[in-house]
């Protein structure tokens, strides 16, 4: 009872804080609750026509963004807790896919962490006040059909979760593991002479941005020189399953190859992770990335929009792949490893850098190369850009 | 790596599906990526102006929802995951406040389970892009910190969480533990002869909605009959007050007094929580609800006003009180304990109904007493309406 008589301290601390800011708002007509339209839990309301501007959205200002998961010490025998949040909004027009996407998206938090279990998951839903009911009850159990299969397919299950509604829709999740020390490898021990793997190729943005230009024609104009409507298809669709695909097997790997760190590729590109990563090493070391593998066509459409910095490593990724520090003697057997038809279709790796000496940054190198990664299926070569290939074993 | 491989089935399974619903929607021209206005995480767009239904969204609809949190046993020697999310919009226009009510009211699901501890907590957040940079950046940290401190008052944590950019403004979280078996109490052990408590007085719905009716002249003039604008500020603060107060106390004197079973009350009022709580009881029981503790006038609102069914039990509560079932002899020491000094100023509780021989349903007698809670720091006593009683000592 020690710790709920410290808390009745707490509660005065509060009396006092809610005495003196009991009606604090910028202007006296200024309403917090004018931001949701929500009144009261209980009032119609107007959502006003508002410009949006779609940026990421900046990480907390006052928590770290070190690691993908944060990994708590329990109070019970050497265990931690490994969690992770995240929720988004739709990116492809599949409801079913855009739950397993959803899904892979946050469960890839804790694969980076090299964790291959997941003890439990909650889902974060937000249903669109804007659509239909009837379509509303097709798409609703869709989505959470997708979430659902991809966490079975995780070896887990969602047990709760929230819903609610909101002028957009959202989709997420939160997925916890308790793990013996053993289970996780933190991201923090690369050593000069490592080699960086990834697992999925990179586009993803650029492939949904260019689906969404086929419907307009301004957009369009700008990229039709260099890529055809098939070929946008296609690379939304390659794009689409590798953001559903889970991480789980390259984490699987990770022990089996004795990755000494890894993250996973999402809003920041690889650049951002990568940098992020190497901020995190106790070793002076810093990574320098040399070969870009990219949804075939991703590239020209990149270039071409004069957006996305996909050449640059800054373009978003969705549930990319995990970037992981190997031994280099170790690197071409993971790579090799994943694509064994054990593990089902559809994985891939590639070696993408190497680790240096130095001060804990991340580069990619003037020109690096770029592997255009075929859409399964396709048996046609594309045309390979300038410094493009379309090998799957890039020299370094 | 029997579970990887497995995996790798799954991954097949998938690609069918992709490949068969990859067009997926209910029209060719749909888009579900049409409701965001965060179009392929790069456009920008323009928000529609839309009516918005401001309803209680339903919960999962294939999910449980007969505990307020789950309950996850783990791989490791007897413990168990106890963990539950909750988010919502603004209710109340002190940023600050705001966040410690959306952390009391997550942690709330814990307390109900009787756990005490908290392992850790992620924070949802969503700020509006309709509001100006400038402004965000004063609310948000505001309502982080309130967040941040209730966590603390908590004894725990916020270690992650995710952000984004939203029409609306939402907050919430995550609150997960592990537990040994003796740490949490399932909420089914209610046997006949017990005795309800409630530790938070009813009626914030009715108080943040009247709050907002004082700029809204023409839903004022329907209750100004029956409440001065003071009073209508006093019963918000109040509520606010007590949204913002942790359930820790009461859930750690669950324990003291040997708890059978409880629930919190939250968006289907005490009347609807009840009936949940009753239809997971082993024994053949049914709850009575005899007094309904409320916040000072609030009663009279919710009646001049003709809504929310304060008195019916059907109005919402955010972050209210635990309803605790207790053996009839622990109760009033159960009450009178919650109250003293040594937890610090503001906490109550009141007996509210007994638990009878039923089939597991819940209901409110006819003329239930209303128990006027008055504002802290108040002296006067409100004129009690007809069947309404001030005292904090009801008889059943």
């Amino acid at each position: 009872m020690a710790e709920v008589a410290a808390t009745g301290a707490g509660g005065e601390a509060m009396a006092a804080v809610a005495a003196g800011e009991g009606s604090l708002g910028p202007v006296p007509s200024w309403r917090l609750t004018g931001f949701s339209g929500m009144k009261g839990l209980e009032e119609t309301a107007q959502e006003a026509g508002l410009p949006v501007r779609a940026e990421l959205s900046p990480p907390f200002p006052t928590l770290g963004i070190g690691m993908d998961s944060c990994v708590i010490p329990l109070r019970h025998g050497g265990l931690s807790l490994v969690q992770t949040t995240d929720f988004f909004y739709p990116l492809v027009e599949d409801p079913y896919m855009m739950g397993r996407i959803a899904c892979a998206n946050v469960l890839s938090d804790l694969y980076a962490m090299g964790v291959t279990e997941c003890d439990n998951m909650l889902m974060l839903l937000s249903v669109s006040q804007s659509m239909p009911e009837e379509e509303r009850e097709k798409i609703t159990p869709l989505m959470i059909k997708g979430f659902r299969d991809a966490a079975e397919e995780g070896g887990t299950a969602v047990t709760g979760g929230q819903t609610v509604v909101n002028p957009w829709i959202i989709i997420g999740g939160v997925a916890t593991v308790v793990c013996q020390p053993n289970e996780f490898i933190l991201p923090d021990s690369a050593v000069v002479g490592d080699v960086l793997v990834l697992t999925k190729p990179l586009g993803t943005q650029v492939a949904v941005n260019a689906h969404q230009w086929l419907d307009n024609p301004e957009r369009w104009n700008k990229i039709k020189m260099v890529v055809s409507r098939e070929e946008v298809e296609l690379g939304y669709q390659e794009a689409m399953f590798n953001m559903a695909t889970l991480n789980r097997i390259a984490a699987g790997l990770m022990h089996t190859f004795n990755a000494h760190a890894a993250t996973d590729i999402t809003g920041f590109g690889i650049l951002g992770h990568s940098q992020n990563l190497a901020k995190q090493q106790r070793n002076e070391v810093s990574f320098v990335i040399h070969n870009l593998p990219i949804i075939a066509k991703m590239a020209a459409i990149s270039k071409a929009s004069g957006r996305f910095g996909l050449l640059q490593g800054t373009s978003a990724e969705t549930s990319g792949g995990l970037l992981i520090c190997l031994p280099r003697e170790q690197a071409a057997r993971f790579c090799s490893e994943i694509k064994s038809s054990k593990y089902g279709e559809g994985h891939q790796a590639w070696i993408v850098g190497i680790v240096e000496k130095g001060n804990r940054t991340a580069r990619i190198i003037d020109k690096p190369r770029v592997i255009e990664v075929l859409p399964r299926g396709t048996t046609a070569t594309p045309l390979a850009p300038e410094n493009s290939s379309a090998s799957s074993e890039p020299s370094l």
